[in-house]
């Protein structure tokens, strides 16, 4: 019994070693990008040479799948013994960790104004929260550029198998609520269901990436921005090749993003069961319905305030760009097609609104999650029936199934630990030297991965003069969003350490 | 027991009849300062001629005693069966009734420009808010200005009695909790309790104003300006009789209305304990400990804040500011003594997160309360251990009492209430015109019933300029406010009213 209550530190510093060659892997593979899009050709790569980003790709690649290569092999004789708080330690530091090899590329290659900034788009990049400080994106190499939105995708694929099969059974905020099945996982059956079921969503991810990219393509991308921006839009990430981020694209490139940032912020579940015709299922999926009525709702509501605003604008552009504006930002895309901070305050605030909303569960989208919002409001409508019969046991129903009382109250302490981050962010970033409406938006974008934010950090900047304090402070909010905050919190608690 | 079902309207009449009869002698006590403050005498006293109140104000307590008396009169022979329901509609229509007739005065004297506008300041003051429509409120008759401060000094008597007797048997928001005794009051033993308990508190806040309206006379201010401010205080309302609230007076008044305001902000009962030498039960009440404690960090942050600030201020008077304004936010009574929106946003911030607080449970203080806060925060944390430990049954506790869990769930679900009013708010009153800040301010300080707000609507500024509409949402979040949300809104439930 005594072994199993040591933290077993051989076998994470296996599996994160196993990660960073993955990681490795995937940073060459910017490689070809580099090459091709090289208007010199091969001759002008140069090692270190300023503006030269191949070898300094090539180097970060070899060094990240050095060092994990070593650090797997020194601990290959691992117990497999895994533990709740094994899981804890590998899902945070894993994010950790690729963030800071992740950055590499983006340091070496002298592109990046320092290492804070480097890393705080890898972050950006791997929490799929698309915050930018690069002021001039089209002025970077487009190897670099490929490996930015590669983190975007490969952060959402660790978030669709970490929300659907991995935090449902550490319970973390309710997410036994959002398993792909229902009743959900448990423990005893975790390994072989988890393989399963990540070969199964990575499956859904990959095909619709794949279709995205044909989509665009069919309009005026080229294959290098159909694959960025569907690998960004996938993953709910936000970071374009372009300045004007999707502002300049067509309408019909507009569309084609609107409906895939839908999709990439339903449950993956949803996308199972369509695959397999099990359509009723479907139908019976509340938070799917929930989510589609909020964005018809909001985008009606914006759609009309723009119409009756000094704005000159045509009803179907006044359509597009709420529409495109409210997708973005439930789902926590943040890609930009018109600065919403223009229209009317009596409009946008609705957008302010949806930062706390979010993305379905299992989805790439952060935020709280529209389940959980479903979950708070149908509790609360609740509570006035239960003062009128207090002693009758009222229980909360999502797609027709009793919520357990116990679910509901994680879910409301994880709301209310959500409202208290957002709120000391606020505070903290204040004494970053951003004035209020910077302050609240920066915290409000990042623990809730979504981007743009309020002020001076709306959507046509970018957190380029933020200080160097306030990115590592932003940075770690993202973190926070991304791993459903008590994923990371835990590990600051004394009782984890304890034993 | 198909009585028991049917509303007993005669008996809500009668009670509310009687209450207006009550409330008719309380505006006719305005009438001796309306007669000793008029420079030209008796006989220059006019009926409705302009500018002079003494009539306007008879007339109204008249009106009030007569439709009062005749309502009482006629449901005499109401049956003294009362339940749930019956509490309910008394509690909310009293609020709105006396807001209704409390306005009278100030509407028949023309001395405000609209009935909105009336019913607004009296709404303010019933509620104890303190937010004013009046640019100049030394150019009020005193007659006037005294029933405003009244209107505080009622609405604090009616809460005291309502959160702390009241409320807890109608298991509002985890009431319980707050209830004087520990276990709270139960339903059968409703009736001698509730009188008895009422006298006791009453007895305590009368005292406790005679003595504060004695030390005020002590400083600088007269008779009439030492009441006004002790009704204010006491009742954590606001109003001033001043144009600059507290800034212009003495070092020596502005400690003295800290003092006050602290122990308005305390639970009564807290009070009682003293006064019957339970020192021990004082040391035990976690509430009124975290309470100081936050006034004093908070302080302590703001002080320090302002010391390091461009603004050149001595310590004690960085001191005494912050503390005023710290004091006077947390208890939400309102009072200024400097403009804190001149302070930097790093240090007036934390006075915004103060407006989510409020004072103490079962003192006049409005807001969260303390104690709301207090059970939040444990249960936070919490939640980490909880999540270590699944299977062991980890409750919060207060004052070294275990609270029920289903305690704790109430009080969640309350906050959570609590923050959609207010983002509701922000969002109603953005469209009537309002920027974003000031919007939020407006809705955060009505429905915390502290008065002052931020942007347009700062501690210098006034309510004149909100649209008509703005200021009856205003009135209404106020009255949500400060009758704990759920028994204003179970109103407009449908379960409510079947059967």
């Amino acid at each position: 019994m005594k072994a199993k209550k040591i933290i077993n530190y051989l076998l994470i510093t296996k599996v994160l070693g196993m990660l960073m060659v993955l990681l490795g892997v995937a940073i060459l593979s910017a490689l070809p990008f580099s090459y091709f899009f090289n208007p010199a050709g091969i001759n002008d790569i140069r090692l270190f040479s300023g503006q030269t980003e191949f070898f300094p790709i090539l180097l970060s690649g070899i060094i990240t799948i050095v060092i994990g290569g070593v650090a797997a092999y020194l601990a290959r004789h691992a117990s497999k013994s895994i533990g709740k708080k094994e899981g804890y330690i590998i899902v945070t530091v894993s994010w950790v960790l690729i963030s800071l090899f992740g950055s590499l590329p983006f340091y070496l290659s002298g592109y990046f104004p320092s290492f804070t900034d480097a890393f705080f788009e890898t972050m950006s990049g791997f929490t799929t929260t698309g915050a930018s400080i690069l002021n001039d994106i089209e002025s970077i190499p487009k190897g670099l550029l490929f490996w930015r939105s590669m983190t975007h995708w490969i952060g959402g694929m660790g978030i669709i198998v970490l929300s659907l099969a991995i935090l449902p059974l550490l319970g973390i905020g309710g997410m036994q609520l959002f398993s792909a099945e229902s009743p959900g996982p448990t423990a005893d059956k975790i390994h072989p269901k988890v393989q399963e079921m990540a070969k199964r969503l990575w499956g859904i991810y990959v095909l619709l990436t794949v279709v995205e990219t044909a989509l665009l393509m069919l309009g005026e991308m080229g294959f290098f921005d159909a694959v960025c921006h569907a690998f960004a839009t996938m993953a709910t990430g936000g970071f374009s090749t372009q300045n004007a981020s999707i502002a300049n694209y067509s309408a019909y490139t507009q569309y084609i993003i609107i409906l895939f940032m839908i999709l990439a912020g339903t449950n993956f579940a949803v996308h199972f069961y369509a695959l397999n015709r099990q359509f009723k299922k479907i139908r019976y999926n509340e938070e799917f319905r929930f989510y589609l009525t909020i964005i018809a709702i909001v985008t009606f509501i914006i759609t009309i305030g723009l119409l009756y605003s000094p704005i000159e604008i045509g009803v179907e552009k006044a359509f597009r760009d709420s529409l495109f504006q409210v997708v973005a930002i439930i789902t926590t895309t943040g890609f930009v097609s018109a600065d919403y901070l223009l229209w009317p305050t009596s409009v946008w605030i609705f957008l302010l609104l949806l930062f706390f909303v979010g993305g379905s569960a299992g989805s790439t989208g952060g935020g709280v999650k529209v389940v959980r919002i479903l979950v708070l409001i149908k509790n609360s409508f609740l509570e006035f029936k239960r003062l009128m019969h207090p002693k009758a046991i009222i229980p909360v129903r999502v797609s027709r199934q009793p919520v357990p009382q116990s679910v509901v109250f994680v879910v409301m302490s994880f709301f209310l630990l959500y409202v208290l981050t957002f709120a000391v962010g606020t505070v903290v970033m204040s004494f970053t030297g951003l004035d209020f409406i910077s302050s609240m938006g920066a915290s409000a974008s990042c623990v809730g991965n979504v981007g743009p934010a309020f002020g001076s950090l709306g959507p046509v900047s970018n957190y380029a003069n933020v200080s160097d304090i306030g990115k590592w402070i932003l940075s770690f909010l993202m973190l926070l969003g991304r791993l459903e905050l008590l994923t990371v919190l835990i590990l600051f608690s004394p009782t984890f350490w304890k034993r």
